[in-house]
């Protein structure tokens, strides 16, 4: 009987193990599909964009299977206090990793109309924010397979400079759309696409909040201001002079 | 030990009934943000709308209670194929209807820097497409409580609806910023908006098809064109002209 158990719990373990790989490799996989939405958008690379759209249902395809293996995993012994952290925490960053190939995807979609349309000066942009984002992902990616709490918290932190600079860059669209109405339309795809990017830094902090959560077994303290300022009142400043 | 086996059995299936009514609860409440952020934003009350955002963090609390009631069920009882199918559907259903929360948040926390602006003509038809969205949550819902797989696919079905009208109020939109650059701030407000309300209704046929296979067991056929059309290769014609 105990020879039993002994099995049982090790093939509980190695389960975990196997589940935090792909995991892993879910989120490195959506990383660079960022990066190749962003690479596209400067290459003006139309097919190229249709392939990071349709590798997006790989991540689904990958996320739809890790939940089936939690469930296995749930199975395969009742878990206690810590496991059920770890299976919640897996089915979490699952989902959170899904949601940040979405982003990635909506991206590349948009950069299809964009590379018809004649070229405007700021879609050079996007490529600063996409950069802060993706090394984001990667480092909470890290924190994840090592759970190290430390490590995500200095993510969760660092959310602030992809906001501010997706603000900056909002402003600077808006400028653009101002100055000249042949700008509107592909700035209003910029615009999207920045918040996409801005969304994918949302969630690696989920991401990091559910490795801490994982590792210490209490919250992290939502006190940091999040989310982006371009809905805050001082915007509207922005909306005032007739230019 | 029939007894035993009878009473498990008897609480899984009370615990089942128990969830359902949790999440249909939940996706009303997340209807009811939506509805109330329309409201503020017609009503240009500041105070209303922070009070729809914060009234989030609740349809947070609820996805996460159900989620530890599913690993709570799980534990009671192993589950069967078809079990296993309803233990999905409610998890990913509570999911959907927590970004639905979100995205309706969203919308009220636009409304803010909107009710400073000085106002402009197209708010309005923001109204007609959180109509539709919420028509479509609310109708999913019932087909959820009910396990009724043809209503969850005319649901399904009617989203083009939806998807439709943004395109146009998405077109719409364009030309007003087009017309005057004073309108383009509270018209990128509108932008996302709008954006966010045709996510809602993406995520009402997300539940469709959770209903659909739990129900019948299948995957409901993707052939329908889905999404909206703003980044269609179409919509760059807008952006060619000067004006």
């Amino acid at each position: 009987m105990s020879g039993d158990k002994d099995h049982i719990i090790k093939s509980y373990d190695s389960e975990l193990a196997r589940l935090t790989g792909e995991i892993v490799r879910m989120g490195e996989l959506s990383v660079t599909q960022l990066e190749a939405a962003i690479d596209v958008l400067d290459r003006r690379d139309e097919r190229a964009a249709q392939r990071v759209v349709g590798n997006d249902d790989a991540i689904d395809q990958l996320e739809q299977e890790i939940s089936h293996d939690v469930v296995r995993l749930l199975a395969l012994r009742a878990p206690m206090a810590g496991d059920l952290r770890n299976v919640f925490a897996a089915l979490r960053i699952a989902a959170d990793i899904e949601r940040i190939g979405d982003y990635a995807a909506n991206v590349a979609k948009r950069s299809i109309p964009l590379s018809m349309m004649a070229p405007v000066a700021p879609v050079g942009g996007l490529g600063y924010l996409a950069e802060l984002a993706a090394a984001s992902v990667r480092e909470v990616l890290l924190a994840y397979r090592d759970r190290d709490a430390e490590r995500a918290y200095q993510v969760w932190k660092e959310d602030v400079v992809l906001d501010e600079a997706y603000t900056g860059y909002f402003r600077q669209l808006l400028t653009y759309m101002m100055e000249d109405p042949r700008n509107i339309t592909p700035c209003t795809h910029l615009l999207f696409m920045a918040k996409n990017i801005e969304r994918i830094g949302d969630h690696a902090t989920n991401i990091a909040e559910n490795v801490w959560f994982q590792v210490i077994g209490e919250p992290l303290n939502k006190q940091r201001s999040k989310g982006d300022f371009t809905s805050s009142p001082e915007m509207t400043k922005l909306g005032a002079p007739a230019m």
